[in-house]
């Protein structure tokens, strides 16, 4: 039987994200790839792992195993606190948290609470694909506004505010933004929130690599300097502990957490109980800055490796990009092509994968000269080899 | 500031399950709950699921703690095809499996693929709250349809199906009815599958409590009966395994659940991938099968205890209920008043906690004199002691 009369509009042209289905094709384990948003699994805690499970399962078996609050586990709301405490991104007064299944469960089950169909977005143009598909299953416009080389443009947002009736809220990941790399400065942060206060908009402050930096200076969160409670805050786990144990969190004023609560409580009820517990155990018993610590000057090297040997095998004058002070991504734009998927294709055939421009974009139909190259998942030898690849088929197509 | 002008149309009046806000103020340890649907932890696998999830992050770190697939972990595909297989509710022709962090889950992103705003949904009347708010945040209308002794009203259900436009689908809970414990007979499921063919919608076939059967023959699922691919099956291993570890599944045609997988990945990205990998080691060293019969001996003892003690306790003749031959839940229907409220309350005041009927309701603002008994939960001494003091207060009241 068909069932395409049975689906709701919101899926009927929605495509799965192609990084996701390339991580399917992937199989082939001599494919090197710079495609995903995998952490470096080399520094994964295992072990300190494998007996805080254990003990966990031991001791209490009832609390890992039996149902738990939607809200979270205590304890983890506690820890979950505490990360957004180092960023001053928790206000005692009125906010609430919640433990969420990844952040993405968070950003979802936010739009959901906050969109209407025909509603708008205002998002940074490129974005993070994961977050661009949720909204888009909410039937809202996305308005896309330029990633300049210190974030947003200012200009293009107030335009983007100006001219657009129904936005509900800006969505931004200021710092080392995926897919650029860019980290937005601390003055178009302060404009943000007096633009987002002039034209009533929320913010959506999406930071999941904040932790991972490795140059520079820290850039204050915009949720620090929200004064009115307009931002809305989504952290992460998946980049400074595992992604696959899936552990986010949702932090605004409480009144907006009503809300988002029910969704959660409607979509996987709680977020497991074992994860959540292994993850307070862990920051209980080991200095988990010690752990971020690691992996920042793991992701400065993989960085460095990276941009030394685009140095030396891109072709020169044809490849742009900025120089990340951290995260996990790299941002490339070839001025002189319109259309980079060729050499996508090209690199897959000689093992290498990246991710071409357009599916970060808010028209995905449009060609796109730019790619997302990935540096934190695979070997410094790897991302030598791979970019000496990536560099020969530049050198051919360019 | 105030948020009500931010929020979408679908959370504005939506409240949470009252059970899961009970389930905070049960805080008070001397409060016996009959209120939730928790299985009982003293069976709960501890000792076993503590050896694999050491063993697993000791000799995999990787796999469990980096990203994994949307459509879950091949070999938890695997384990819930195997499950679905002994109710012949997996067609390996035509259909796929998403591993859903909880069926609840499959649930909603199921509803989300397929609901338009205006759209309706035929549902029992009682039904599980979970599902029901779940469709309620697409702004369909659910229509009710009466559960009798042997499941859902099939003229009630006819009649629904003729005198509403934009049903999309019927959801169902055939076996062990949450929250009337009631089993829909084998006649009913295929007069169900004629009637959703004859006016041409879907069935969500929801089976959580299908392998509880402590009396009685096993009823075929609605999903073996089919033939026409019209029936989508929510599995899950809440009840079977650990809820706290939200595992469940969804089966359907691939052209349905290729959509659903778009909507997973943006909603949760993938189920976390230790419980996938620790519930498949179980099921690879254990006999699950034989872990549930354990638990069904222990639900039929304990359903046997409270209507032992509802007959010694409750007042003559004012209580009506079916009983149960499997499952978790026990209804009541006290025809001599209108509103249960005031015997729920008084029971919180005496320490029991039981669900009013209302909550299960299409129309929760309507009083109802029912209410819903849970009995894997508690404890054989507990469950006496409860149905005691719930006598002592019907007694009192009815």
């Amino acid at each position: 039987m068909e069932y395409t009369e049975f689906f709701a509009d919101r899926v009927r042209s929605m495509q799965g994200s192609a990084i996701r289905e390339m991580f399917k094709r992937m199989a082939d384990p001599e494919i090197i790839s710079l495609a995903g948003g995998n952490p470096a699994s080399e520094l994964f805690p295992g072990d300190e792992l494998s007996k805080i499970a254990g003990k966990i399962l031991m001791t209490s078996p009832t609390l890992a195993l039996q149902y738990g609050t939607t809200d979270g586990y205590p304890k983890m709301k506690e820890c979950a606190i505490a990360r957004a405490n180092k960023v001053n991104a928790y206000n005692a007064e009125r906010d609430a948290v919640i433990i969420m299944t990844g952040a993405n469960q968070g950003i979802d089950l936010t739009a959901k609470a906050l969109l209407n169909k025909g509603d708008k977005v205002v998002v940074e143009s490129p974005s993070f694909i994961g977050s661009l598909n949720a909204f888009r299953t909410y039937e809202c416009g996305l308005v896309g506004v330029t990633v300049e080389d210190d974030g947003m443009s200012m200009e293009g947002l107030e335009d983007a505010l100006k001219n657009n009736d129904g936005v509900k809220f800006i969505y931004t990941i200021p710092t080392f933004q995926n897919p650029t790399g860019v980290t937005m400065s601390l003055e178009k942060r302060k404009r943000m929130l007096e633009l987002a206060s002039k034209y009533n908009v929320m913010i959506l402050e999406d930071n999941p690599y904040g932790d991972l930096r490795f140059a520079g200076e820290d850039v204050p969160t915009i949720k620090s300097l929200d004064t009115e409670g307009r931002v809305i805050y989504a952290g992460s786990f998946s980049k400074i502990l595992s992604p696959g144990m899936r552990l986010g969190y949702i932090i605004a004023d409480a009144k907006i957490l009503e809300k988002v609560e029910i969704l959660k409580q409607v979509n996987d009820v709680h977020t497991p109980m074992l994860t959540q517990l292994m993850c307070v155990e862990f920051m209980k018993k080991y200095n988990i800055d010690d752990y971020i610590a690691k992996n920042r000057e793991l992701y400065g090297k993989k960085c460095a490796c990276m941009i030394e040997n685009m140095e030396k095998y891109f072709p020169k004058g044809k490849v742009r990009w900025v120089t990340p002070e951290g995260g996990i991504f790299l941002w490339c734009e070839c001025p002189t092509i319109t259309d980079i998927n060729p050499v996508v294709d090209k690199c897959l055939e000689k093992k290498v994968a990246i991710v071409p421009g357009s599916n970060f974009a808010v028209d995905m139909s449009a060609p796109s000269n730019m790619f997302r190259l990935n540096y934190s998942s695979a070997t410094l030898e790897n991302i030598a080899e791979a970019i000496r690849r990536l560099g020969g088929v530049l050198t051919e197509l360019l």
